[in-house]
């Protein structure tokens, strides 16, 4: 194979040039049907990356925000990051005698999660400081990682990691091909999301924004920690996601997706800044392969007045069921 | 010419190869004197980038952060922020009849600054609020912008964003050109920074770290806006900067630069990440070009403890005076 020994940087240069050239032609969302939802998306980045177009945005300014609970990943039958708080309690009742009389962590140590969250926003705000706070931040990365690496999904039977939508990656590999920055605004945890995003989605750390509690710098044996404390810092949801982009991006997305009435505000932010703006919902309408939820849920609530609105001013709500082909890289 | 016209592609390709290859070869930090900062610099950033090297540091985790005021610009003889403060307070006087009788706004518009500001962080802050909130997020971006491409500084009689030293946009470019990304970690307004950074630094908003206040989702007139509260949000200060270091980047930094005591926590926090780490602080010790300053400064201090650390801990303290062929690109 002579031509293989004298190939050289020029060459090598030429064979990129063609295989990128090849590449484009390839279709860059195969796990997507053949509909409006496809066609939207395409139009709208050829539309905004032609040179030549009216609607032109520069590179710099091609800010794509993702919600990640029911957009990116499942988010049923629970919040993944609940399922984590819970699995946290039972390992940590051992050094929590106390546990064993006090709510909501008596009912989840008897196995009775309903009854346990039976407190609402309280009871999750209980088991939340206990499970994510009082240590430090690479000591909760670290609880992240191995959880992460080793807890399965109670249907699917696969790492959490690998129940994420193969669309939306295929989707977020699109945009950053076509230069956009993707940015994940999720109502979770800020870093329950850092220490796997860049894994799974190629997000990483900087471009994720969620919710926090406080921290606070401290030396422990001539070493510099942050503590993470039993504090809310911030609530990255429904008003928050427009303040959360404001205080992390600083400036406005052209392109947002979500799936539930806590991306309201997002999409509606996002839309404001001018035109062309692309703003899209998931919608859970497919039990087969995944669920079906959405007006009366209460995990991931896509309410009537949110389908309306998204009518009215031009969103595009995706169909599981009609939109994927595949939701899951593993099927079939 | 012929062979202008026969260029392809693949000829282009070469000619990059060899553009890039001849630019490793000049100088990337001309401003800076060959002396231990230069060469600590040059040697942190071969050690990191060096595939064959056990100190190499894949591109991803390679994050600088930068202090802005007495690091990037001048910080003298009071902070920017503070003299458009000042500015806004004068422009805003006609709307607010009853600041003639009010501290410290009665002092300032007399003409009397030290007085007002006697009132120490309490007058601040008054005027901070006063100047700063109020208004939506997009007004204050135009603000700032107009403030800052009129207003001068009272030495140098240059508009405060040529105020910035020429070493260090070098600096910012050489890191960047060597895959590092480069971030501003500042006690200043973060919303005050964000609108000229990516011009004057090449540093777009998400990489701008701040203080901040609170900013409230509404719509007016059928428009989303943030409305921009007089309330603190976070003070990215001293023992701060890790905090939002970690909340804004989520990775901890392996080159961090300061002037002053507020930069010691995000020097300690950057070493504490491991080896090898590049910590420096800009000593203003050159009354001549631009201001001597330290110890018993109240702005940009840089107290003896500081400078004790900085030797016991290995930082590198840069001087000013000896250090800097230039300071601004205007000089001589």
């Amino acid at each position: 194979m002579k031509t293989h020994r004298l190939l050289n940087a020029t060459s090598i240069a030429t064979i990129a040039v063609i295989s990128i050239a090849v590449g484009a032609l390839a279709d860059p969302l195969p796990s997507w049907n053949d509909g409006p939802a496809k066609q939207t998306i395409v139009s709208f980045v050829a539309k905004v990356t032609n040179g030549g177009s009216p609607d032109f945005v520069p590179p710099d300014e091609r800010i794509a925000t993702f919600d990640n609970d029911g957009t990116l990943w499942c988010e049923q039958p629970m919040y993944f990051q609940l399922i984590f708080a819970l699995d946290r309690v039972k390992e940590l009742a051992p050094q929590h005698p106390e546990w064993k009389d006090k709510e909501p962590f008596a009912s989840l140590l008897k196995g009775d999660v309903k009854a346990a969250l039976a407190g609402g926003d309280h009871a999750i705000a209980e088991i939340v400081m206990a499970t994510h706070a009082g240590m430090t931040t690479e000591e909760f990365e670290k609880i992240v990682k191995e959880w992460i690496a080793t807890a399965k999904h109670p249907k699917f039977k696969r790492p959490y990691t690998e129940c994420v939508y193969q669309p939306m990656l295929e989707l977020l590999a699109y945009l950053r091909a076509n230069r956009f920055k993707t940015f994940i605004v999720s109502g979770g945890g800020i870093e329950f999301m850092r220490p796997w995003t860049e894994r799974v989605y190629g997000i990483p750390p900087e471009q994720v924004v969620g919710s926090s509690i406080k921290t606070k710098y401290e030396m422990r044996d001539g070493k510099p920690v942050l503590v993470r404390l039993p504090e809310i810092d911030f609530i990255d949801d429904k008003t928050g996601k427009p303040v959360g982009i404001n205080s992390h991006i600083g400036r406005r997305p052209i392109a947002a997706f979500g799936n539930s009435d806590g991306d309201r505000q997002m999409l509606e932010w996002t839309q404001g800044s001018g035109s062309p703006r692309l703003m899209m919902l998931v919608h859970h309408d497919d039990a087969e392969r995944e669920f079906a939820y959405g007006a009366d849920s209460k995990i991931g609530t896509f309410s009537d007045s949110l389908m309306a609105e998204a009518k009215k001013d031009g969103w595009t709500v995706i169909s599981m069921k009609n939109d994927w082909k595949q939701i899951f890289a593993w099927e079939k």
